[in-house]
């Protein structure tokens, strides 16, 4: 694969990966969408098919790695790093332009959730710390999780083990179904394995953080949020940002070295 | 193909893309349906399933197309138009066959939903203006989403942009699934993957404006909405009917110029 | 394949199809199941994966019709009668060994619903005609729907109109993903693609009539309710029951005659 | 294959199946999981991807039977138990390690609930029995399904029949698929297809016992849950334990004896 196609195939993919997860996101959460409160298993399923799309998408192009974690893991699998900044620069590019799409496709739904008296409050409502909590759980908080994860219970060790634990599971699928070793060989099948693989990350392991698994599908779409011209839309939480980009990458450094000591 | 399988393929195969994607929504809305209330989730895997049960069909006469944009992009993407309208006349022809089939298969559903004292109120109940719109909103509404889509926030710009977004993304997985170029060549797996990709499409992209992607699937059903004699229907809606068929042709063609453009 | 062959994998087939089928029923209606509510969308996909897990079981045995409505549409694609008895033989006994499987796997779910106080009613508490009908609206209605299908509007045309195009999709999928003519040649992936498409006619045609689109899947479950010892169960409905008979067998005959016209 | 891949691989693939099959339990049924009140259909599709993804690792090592009942039923079938001890330690093993990974990956979610005012009561609270009962039912109790199965309605007869009944569905289904005698041969599918007769089984039979259908998948982690120091955990029910280990067992048994007789 020429450099180019990397850089091009990373871009879309990861792009269109971000457009449907996050959007899946915007779909359930935000006021005036059909879909709202269609409840976690659409969320789950949501992103489990946007991965699928956009591995086939842009596999012929750049072999779909589509996130920094599996990147570097298979970097350690086979000592080569040439193309490393490649790829994590198309991820990051995508990531962005996907939650920018979000934007679009959302437009008015954004404006009419953030502005909603009932969900925010009219004017002066926020005055006291009460109804600015509320307003941050019910307006601010799902608008943010369009974009980036968060914890339920915010606790950095258990925060970054969830991260690392889910990571790993998806390092492991991605390394064995590879037509090396002693891996399955699923050849077309393996996107729609992968992206199945990431529904059951996204059910099992999910509701503690709500599964970054990937750097760059957090922290594209977390620098978005800070730059888009959103009513209300409160803070970025970057005090929480470095756990779901440490945390994969901490998975796929291990993910990778139990594959080369069991499986290679 | 002749032109005979190809019209016939594409006829019946939207005929069942129809039958199965207006069917399911009739199932979740109207009263007396068992169904009714599945949800969001239960629409987007019943348009995916949908089709696939039709591409599966179809594939052997027609390729499958049961869409103007993929047949738009095709002929973009090859430089042949010589059977487009063959294609485009099989499609809507179909599309008016399979909405027809909803109305028999939901026939007793339509008229105790439209008929309903607790939905669109009793004799006389219209008379203000506030139960008009409450009558719309619970009887005419659904019925018409049954047929065709609408949008929760009604902005020409954004409608069009989150179609023309939701069809590249289609024509993308579609253009690349192919056999040649750098396409994956999914052969008998692909009329799957498509299916799955439109159930991500619906997740991800449906919830403000009901994901078209496809202008014979709205056209169509639009007009025997227009036609069948329907107790209490309200209108068709026609002010908003450009954009479901106007944006999915822009997104096939922009589709196709991204694929020419990246990996042809 | 010989006889006994045939007769011994279809018996086996449609008592797995019909214990998952009837299990997914079961599952979601009665009191003191962890299912319980689970919704329309575990209802289509219960039955959709009983039909997978029947047919990749009993394939290699008996070609996995499991259906009657599958056997004749087969037979008058082929013009070869010989094997039918035998199919519907093996069918309709799987079936009954099916329902009586469920009766077994639920054995206490059915005491509990049907002698639950809040369901049914307490001693002398039917002596109306009102509490009559709810106690058959909650208790012995859904006990009933565990076994065979039933109509939310009774109306003879419709339902088996409803029944008739249910079926006719499914076997022009089934015929089309064969082997011989155009069709698609599917291979072991056929067996899960036929499942999606159970899932589809489920979520999109089962809401008027609960989609029996198989005759053996109703009347084999109807005789056992009728013979099993069940508390409170109330009547087994004869007069619905030639319905679902006969509507999928006229709908097989349709769906063969469609494909020797379009697609041989 | 090597024992020391076989007891690497069932190690390892077991604990994955646990550590998700387990996680999608905690995800539906704890305080503070994003995904709590997602229902049985998470449930069951939850169970039937950890059991995917775990078979995809696990596989080129071991054979991924990740259950004693399926490597006694293979035993039977192929009269060959030499493998049979490494196998089921693998398993044991992998479903204790698999148990305590959900604990470390919901730490703070197992906390909050058996610490929580409204679900288990306060200082005190269960000074009345019926408190208490309470306090089982809404804490101590789903956080023992965390761990291991239970019964709705505690009839040792019926909990035993249901448990054989999925089991024996599961081992026909595993057992036809293989490359041998009249199986299907999937290839590569075989992953997928097991794990829709997983989602199928949980759907159509989880709803008495929880379908264990696993003697590992039970007793390592109610193990685990006897260990581990969560507060007000309650007792683990060692009254029930035997069951979902002696009806697998014997499901296992009865599926390897119907496919000698009737597919082999």
């Amino acid at each position: 694969m020429s450099s180019s196609d990397i850089f091009i195939g990373e871009t879309i993919g990861t792009a269109i990966l971000i457009l449907l997860g996050g959007g899946v996101c915007a779909a359930v959460t935000l006021k005036a969408s059909k879909a709202r409160n269609a409840g976690w298993l659409a969320i789950a399923f949501g992103w489990g098919f946007a991965v699928m799309t956009a591995v086939y998408i842009s596999g012929p192009l750049s072999g779909a790695h589509l996130n920094p974690a599996v990147t570097v893991a298979l970097a350690i699998k086979d000592g080569d790093w040439t193309n490393v900044p490649t790829y994590l620069g198309g991820q990051l590019l995508g990531a962005m332009i996907g939650a920018t799409l979000v934007w679009v496709a959302y437009y008015g739904q954004f404006h009419a959730h953030l502005t909603d008296k009932e969900i925010v409050g009219g004017p002066g409502a926020q005055a006291t710390a009460a109804k600015a909590v509320e307003a941050q759980e019910k307006g601010a908080g799902p608008v943010l999780g369009v974009f980036s994860t968060g914890p339920e219970v915010r606790n950095a060790v258990q925060n970054l083990a969830t991260e690392i634990i889910g990571t790993v599971v998806l390092i492991l699928a991605v390394l064995t179904q590879g037509l090396n070793d002693k891996g399955n060989g699923l050849g077309v099948l393996g996107g729609l394995i992968t992206a199945l693989v990431v529904v059951s990350i996204g059910l099992s392991l999910g509701g503690p953080t709500g599964y970054a698994i990937n750097p760059a599908r957090d922290l594209g779409p977390r620098i978005v949020h800070a730059l888009l011209p959103l009513p209300n839309k409160g803070g970025s939480d970057w005090g929480y940002a470095w756990i779901p980009v440490v945390g994969p990458l901490i998975g796929g450094a291990i993910g990778a070295g139990i594959y080369n000591l069991a499986f290679a």
